[in-house]
């Protein structure tokens, strides 16, 4: 008799172990809306708080960290991956005026190893707690032959809520509008394909002067969640018309998504500072300024459209960012970088 | 200049193309509940029917198919795992007693084949719209050097609601109470590894007789959804102690989910049929019967605990089943097999 999985590359054992490993990370993220916890087949969130709004309306979205997970095993280092996803996640809901409730997570790879399951687990609770939402469940799962050796995918949702009346869908965004930029971290979870292709050559190990760091440092660095910024503008009482998280597709993807299909942003490229990243990536790749804001954020990791007469307050109450640009009529493009 | 991701082996108009064949599908399963769709950052799903009911509590369960997703590359079939992955979720919160609202998927590969995702995408919105579940959002990720070339994965977040006097936990079963067992479809979606070590040997293409088709369609046979069964049950008004889901694990491992501490669950294994693949399997592979109940559901796919008193009636109401078992006082193990 064989002991089942013993010769097949799964271990089951070694999945408790790292279940049981990141058990109180998960904990840590919990409180008194948490209604039944690891173990049960579903988690259980309490959902009466949505009774007290005029017309509760959830918003979720899923997301990957693409292959910045290739940065962190090149680098050994897990703890911040967790976080990106979080965060990430956190800002797609943001920009619809949602605010976070809970986080589900789904980790694999070829072969689990419970450290380094923990340590991604223990990042995603770190930046779940940082976003006050709850760790509410997920899975970890063991899939030789489907991964790489060595590397391992992760991937999450999130879902929040916004009253109706207060979610945005950028139908209010109209010429005239100011644009705010709020600064990014650096890539944070988008373009790393096209970045270890073109940073593949160089040494990730040493600082670097334009950098100021590593390379491998630099591309580690947390996607940031704006979520204390945003709240801070909405908690003022501040009209915001449109907003755009920049991720996948750069600028010139994601900023029409918060446009009528009638308006164009224009963006002043000298408005704010571009971290040196991309112009390494730039110039070392021989990228075109279009092939870069079609791939990265540039420095923005989200978008603001508002009322000029609104623009000072709301970077008071944000507590950063810069005025980038504005909304005209659309006449080419729908994204101008002057 | 080179145009961007052109060399890194990311085609961002393979994943574009992707989401434009998806498309019909994905709005196939949308209803007036759904208040902002594709190309909005997060999925909006109108949460007003929650204001109606006592002490809404949202349920979720995140999860993957496991290498069964090895099965459908193997077999070149890909309209099935997506339905396997909707019906896994749909189960997994149904046995807390929630009924679905949305669900949200995630499909990754080391390329992306827009057909390919199109035909995943479109299994899951068909076991969508048999579960009356929104399919709100989604992410498709190009990853190369993470996945091996040919293989995906694919894992999902389903997000129900159950007003909190009806959620099961199990805390009601007791003793006496009987054991009903909903026939399966197969493997569902688990213990893959193991039986594709078992049979790997074996011709998948060629009908067998012991299993009366070949290998690779009893093994990618569709995780079925109980809820039509559960709901069925649920609206006679009939009392559910406890349920249990029989997934990873088996029945060793999900049974005891659904029972307080000091009772067992006691199975009469000549009370239902065990489908022939598993005795293939356990006799194939020379496997132990109690690893073959670790790993498998061994046809049995969801488990109920209630009165003896309601189980004529229960079995009526959800249209099948067997009586497979009893709830004892837990003397040693709690999972008995005789």
């Amino acid at each position: 008799m064989m002991d089942a999985y013993a010769q097949t590359g799964v271990d089951i054992s070694e999945g408790n172990r790292a279940v049981s490993l990141m058990k109180s990370a998960v904990i840590s993220t919990h409180d008194a809306r948490v209604l039944a916890g690891i173990g049960a087949f579903g988690g259980m969130f309490d959902g009466s708080a949505l009774k007290l709004m005029d017309h509760p309306v959830l918003v979720a979205s899923t997301d990957g960290v693409g292959t910045k997970t290739k940065v962190a095993a090149t680098m050994g280092r897990w703890d911040s991956i967790g976080q990106d996803l979080v965060n990430h996640c956190v800002n797609d809901i943001l920009v619809q005026g949602a605010r976070p409730l809970f986080f589900m997570d789904y980790l694999a790879a070829s072969k689990l190893d419970a450290e380094k399951v923990a340590i991604v687990v223990t990042g995603i609770a770190k930046a779940c707690r940082e976003n006050s939402t709850v760790l509410l469940g997920g899975e970890t799962a063991e899939m030789p032959g489907v991964y790489v050796d060595g590397q391992l995918d992760l991937a999450g949702t999130i879902v929040g809520v916004v009253d109706r009346a207060q979610a945005i869908d950028g139908s209010q965004v109209e010429v005239g509008d100011v644009i705010i930029g709020l600064p990014s971290s650096g890539l944070h979870t988008n373009g790393y394909s096209l970045a270890r292709h073109v940073l593949g050559s160089l040494d990730w190990g040493t600082t670097r002067a334009d950098l100021g760091e590593t390379v491998g440092t630099t591309l580690l660095r947390i996607h940031r969640s704006y979520l204390q910024q945003i709240a801070g503008v909405m908690d003022a009482g501040i009209p915001i018309n449109g907003m755009a998280h920049i991720t996948g597709g750069g600028f010139i993807e994601n900023v029409p998504r918060m446009l009528p299909s009638n308006l164009a942003a224009e963006f002043n490229l000298s408005a704010w500072p571009i971290p040196p990243i991309f112009e390494l990536i730039q110039t070392l790749g021989n990228v075109s300024q279009h092939a870069m804001f079609r791939t990265f954020n540039m420095g923005l990791g989200l978008i603001i459209a508002l009322s000029p007469k609104d623009a000072e307050r709301a970077l008071v109450a944000a507590g950063e960012g810069f005025i980038v640009g504005t909304i005209s009529h659309r006449l080419g493009e729908a994204v101008k970088i002057v």
